[in-house]
């Protein structure tokens, strides 16, 4: 990965399967989209947000985060600069390590399909077209080490959260990723309701390597800052982005 | 981690709850030592084994892979050069991030009371204390993503492993390691058995940065130079060199 972040204080979440507003220069002084969702996401409807979005900034990087394998394809990895990968520490199994396994299976098992490549599947060729093919394909995945506090959210219901971490294991998570998952992004993620900076706060005690960003119901100046101001590298803006441009205006570090 | 693999291709697994052979010359040659186990392992035995061996072989670079915190002392972790943490892509939720985030999570608490400091806690003095404390143990620590073949051995039962995985599965863990978990090793263990060189050949195709160590049932020269070839980086030798020392030293390369 090879992202400034010291020029990134605030994300602008995307949700393909949400109209965009009728001007999208609310997002200038926005420094990064990530487009993803749960309900409704395709990789068709991710590829049309993508483009309008470039179209209107062309040098704004942009990310997907897809939730499921089939937000993916061959157009969406190419259009964006980096897919981003949650891994979930108070979720379940599956949504920390078993989904992802499952993915590089498959990246390893049939890269050139992955990448649409029509190449005959005959021995050295595919091997070495593969190898080339997953690299360039694992180039642009970023990890991100997540946890998901607030239970009755899309998020926390699609990778099996059930407990909500104290902000000691919000601590806990962030050294983990800073020291042993290398993660380079540690991810709080409130979904949809403000959560204050209790866990900004435990968790930007132990990284300085790992990039640290918090999302959920920052809706005004002052929450923006109140999150800033407890460490987080950059806030990630959602909802308000769709529903209410103004205040997503006033989310954006002047 | 600043471990030279390039002239490590032979490691020795020491069992601390075992007897050590009479002669431990039978090291000689040997690039690594790993000491760890699971039955009738403590930090003392494990402190006595660091000690003879190094007493032997002051250069020889000793890891500790602990299966239980009570494994780890103040005294063990100066000891040795690194601490090596399994996290088992195969095993349960527990043995891939649960126990992590809870050791981590420990860790941040009261990293004085881990490396025994006996300053009061008090504020600021303590937060900094902390930190380093902290940052002083992390620095240690070698996060090795395992996948656990042979699923009658203890290390299965203990890390919850009820499925062995297919060679293209290890291929898709050690791509996950390689791209996105980030651990420095990889390691397949057949704990107690021969697993021949499929696995190796597997994961070997997508692994440049990793480390790929392997370990079970190796006890003649033949095994050894099949799952060098077969592309680990480093074999991993544990039984034959507490039962029978003979064979042991066939599995040393010349």
């Amino acid at each position: 990965m090879n992202v400034d972040w010291s020029r990134i204080t605030h994300v602008t979440k995307v949700d393909p399967a949400k109209s965009l507003p009728d001007d999208l220069e609310v997002l200038d002084g926005t420094d990064l989209i990530i487009v993803g969702g749960s309900d409704g996401v395709t990789a068709e409807n991710t590829l049309e947000a993508v483009s309008a979005i470039t179209e209107s900034f062309p040098s704004l990087p942009v990310w997907q985060e897809p939730y499921s394998s089939d937000h993916v394809s061959r157009d969406t990895i190419e259009a964006v600069d980096y897919v981003s990968v949650p891994a979930v520490y108070n979720g379940d199994r599956e949504h920390f390590v078993g989904k992802h396994v499952d993915l590089f299976t498959e990246v390893g098992k049939k890269p050139e399909e992955l990448l649409g490549s029509s190449l005959p599947v005959v021995g050295s060729l595919v091997a070495s077209k593969g190898e080339k093919a997953v690299s360039k394909l694992t180039e642009k995945l970023i990890g991100e080490g997540y946890v998901v506090q607030h239970l009755d959210s899309a998020a926390a219901d699609v990778s099996g959260v059930e407990t909500q971490y104290t902000p000691e294991q919000v601590a806990g998570a962030a050294l983990a990723t800073e020291s042993f998952y290398g993660f380079p992004v540690f991810y709080v993620e409130y979904s949809g309701t403000y959560g204050g900076p209790a866990d900004v706060e435990a968790a930007s005690t132990y990284l300085s390597e790992t990039t640290l960003l918090y999302g959920g119901g920052i809706d005004s100046r002052e929450k923006a800052t109140e999150i800033l101001k407890a460490g987080a590298d950059a806030i990630v803006v959602g909802d308000c982005f769709h529903d209410d441009p103004d205040r997503f205006r006033e989310t954006i570090p002047a």
